[in-house]
């Protein structure tokens, strides 16, 4: 029998730590704060990556690859990103035996190597706008490290665009907001709330930055990707000029965005229950585990003979694997791909084979409600078809235990109360001060401010100052 | 009209550095001895990727991910690997404000943090072989660096693989030697010498390191690939045990191989001419540039039209761009997409759409010889086979080309004249001081003994010393 897993209903934190080593999704390295992506885990990555790489290019990206190290003097050249990213910082004093003449930094993201680049391309109306993203590591040194969640380094996908204008800029960065919130609920099936970041929580040197923020299982919210209309903060930083058609310099507009390994983290917790993972479909490793189930060399030839029809019809259209190793019991395999979240199982035993049929289980429906006998002939049809459900049921359970937990609390009581148990959405004044005040006393943060209101802020007050209302925003403890 | 780029013939270095960033494949950073891969690089590069990669996957081998940092203490647990690598370090000293206790090295390859996790996932015959492979990047500390074939940050991928016996590390080994020369021959159009390294040249730490070797353009030799067989070296360095069928701790028996971004520099190297990058079909980012030419509105109408026509008729077979800019000239659109190497120009002008034809260039073939008429209705069918034409003749003309600088030298005159114009595949009897000898004495380098040996050793003499030969080898002056 495998070692056991932490019930998730029992304890969260420890069941998501239990639930990522078990399922070998990942492992701690031996520098503080750091992961190691083993390989089933990074297969889910893999899928994340196609998923992603395929709309940043459908919408006219390009991939590139920027260095590693960047001299400790241009992260000083944005003020905000200075003060942002200071206390996070490695840093690189040796290289080759020697001690350097400047110290290099460990890149805790790129605005700032890339925008020394950018100046040196960019020359007129002509080179923009300038498309580009990179997948690569970053890193920056966290006090209070989570696998997926937050570690030291990490890896991630960083867009990095120029243009012409505000308007083109704005439009980008709102193209990449709809682009990660369509990629989060139609390929992971997390719901997620599109909004802006506060002045307060927006990334340091960013005018705007948009974000999707998702309810995990503990109904505490996770930002899960974040694009960012930078301005002109940057362009004037690193001097990205071009001339314009009536031959006049002008700095550009520029956006940055990105998605990381923690979008693992948000699967797991969203979809995960007590048994372990639960995978989408559309990302899962493995889509379905084929599990031949014998008790004798007689039976054993009829089973294999079966499988390799399966596989056979199966073909190349989903990701099946055999789980046909002789060490381990059948029961033991079920437990195990459970845990491992595979969305479906096919078992072939001996009757089944007489009967010309495979017993269909899905792992989101829990014992018999999930299991069905489907003729052999129906196979590569029904595998699809119950995929397709088992994709759609994860996003509609997922959508409906966050609008459960999302409450519109009508006084700062019913708020305290409401960023207990999931989201709250309220009126707010808009005051930094204000939003510190309600971190302190309900250690929820303002998440977003989603771009779709529901409700007018004429009229209404702050949910705790009592001042006139800005907007509604949305207030949760977050990861 | 383009900055024009220096002729090859002319200065191979400068024209090896002046098509790199004329064709933007890639930059200078302004860290020392880094470089930005630009987009139309990447690509290349990416199409590298999904080559090998699919052959990794083929042949069993899976992704994951490892980190970044190792402690200090772990590159030294393995004697010649520590001395090997020392002196190319980058070290971090502080993180998050606060000095180290022990610093960390940024990897220079991954032996060492992969071992200490393989020895703790690893117990039993059962969890064995272990097939892993990383995309990365990696820093090696360089006092001479060349964009692609030796930077300080550098892109590759290594695999990691661990076995019960050395039989199937060995096997292994090979495999993969075949796997890159497969690669090298069918994908990248570059023939190989397979080998192995002396004792002098081969991999800090390695029982046997097995390279790939191709001749460049300046008939210099460039190692292009290699996979070693580490023996038990590094499993007892880092313990790395497993219990075999009658329950006996034994060590494993691993490998490790690795392929990079210096490949990029190879394609480069071998296939170039005088007017730029000539990029093998397989490989190219864009295959087929479509040139639509016109004079007025009227012809540009019939024209565009006859463009979509052939858009169409391309489909998603071949990796096609249309470069419909009114900025620039026919002239210089020619010029700028034969400099950036793509395989196939197709012209589209009036007379061609009166003729319902499309005129066809080769990149590969100068002037007259490679252009022809083809009737609209051959389009996708014609372009496959040129392509695949395209493909085999660049192979085929460097093969020639290494053949005709391959010298078989009876004394050591003859050897000296022979590296001085290509390789010299000559008998040496293996001793050490007598390798380094000849590289004081001519610049050549020891690049690998041939697994192929084109005659018996027995009553040769070395080349240089007169000794009884031990086999044959090939010397060459190399990047």
């Amino acid at each position: 029998m495998a070692e056991a897993i932490t019930p998730r209903s029992q304890d969260f934190a420890q069941w998501y730590t239990d639930v990522i080593q078990r399922a070998e999704l990942a492992d701690y390295a031996p520098v503080r704060g750091c992961m190691v992506i083993r390989p089933y885990g990074y297969t889910l990555w893999e899928n994340i990556q196609k998923a992603l790489d395929r709309r940043f290019k459908e919408t006219g990206h390009q991939n590139a690859y920027f260095p590693l190290f960047i001299p400790y003097s241009f992260i000083q050249k944005e003020a905000e990103h200075v003060e942002g990213f200071s206390p996070q910082l490695a840093v690189v004093t040796h290289g080759g035996g020697e001690k350097l003449e400047e110290p290099l930094i460990v890149r805790p993201t790129s605005e700032a190597i890339i925008g020394h680049l950018y100046s040196k391309w960019i020359k007129s109306y002509r080179d923009l706008p300038v498309l580009i993203n990179q997948w690569c590591n970053v890193v920056r040194w966290e006090m209070r490290t989570r696998l997926f969640l937050r570690t030291t380094e990490f890896l991630w996908q960083e867009g990095h665009t120029a243009h012409a204008t505000y308007e083109e800029a704005e439009e980008e960065a709102r193209l990449i907001l709809d682009l990660y919130a369509d990629f989060a609920e139609n390929e992971a099936a997390i719901p997620v709330v599109k909004g802006y970041k506060s002045e307060s929580e927006k990334f340091p040197g960013a005018l705007v930055s948009y974000t999707i923020e998702g309810m995990m299982g503990d109904r505490r919210a996770l930002q899960m990707g974040t694009s960012h209309n930078l301005g002109q903060n940057f362009a004037r930083a690193f001097d990205i000029q071009y001339l314009d058609r009536s031959n006049q310099l002008q700095y550009c507009w520029t956006t940055s965005w990105g998605v990381s390994t923690r979008m693992v983290g948000a699967i797991i917790m969203t979809h995960g229950d007590d048994q372990g993972l639960i995978l989408p479909p559309r990302l899962a490793p493995i889509q379905v585990i084929i599990i031949p189930i014998y008790k004798n060399e007689e039976e054993k030839a009829q089973v294999m003979e079966a499988t390799d029809r399966v596989k056979a019809a199966l073909g190349s259209s989903v990701r099946w694997h055999v789980d046909d190793r002789e060490a381990y019991t059948v029961g033991w395999k079920f437990n195990e791909w459970e845990l491992r979240g595979v969305p479906l199982r096919i078992e072939l035993g001996p009757r089944d084979v007489a009967n010309k049929q495979v017993i269909v289980a899905r792992r989101d429906l829990p014992g018999k409600e999930g299991k069905q006998a489907i003729p052999e002939t129906a196979l590569p049809q029904v595998v699809d078809t119950l995929l397709a459900e088992i994709q759609a049921h994860l996003f509609q359970k997922a959508f409906q235990f966050r609008e459960a937990h999302t409450q519109q609390p009508i006084d700062y009581t019913a708020f305290k109360a409401a960023v207990e148990n999931g989201f709250a959405l309220a009126f707010w004044c808009g005051d930094a001060a204000c939003e510190k005040a309600i971190q302190e006393e309900t250690r929820a943060t303002n998440r977003c401010i989603p771009l779709a209101q529901t409700a007018e802020a004429r009229g209404r007050t702050c949910i705790r100052c009592g001042q006139p209302a800005k907007e509604q925003a949305v207030f949760a403890r977050a990861y």
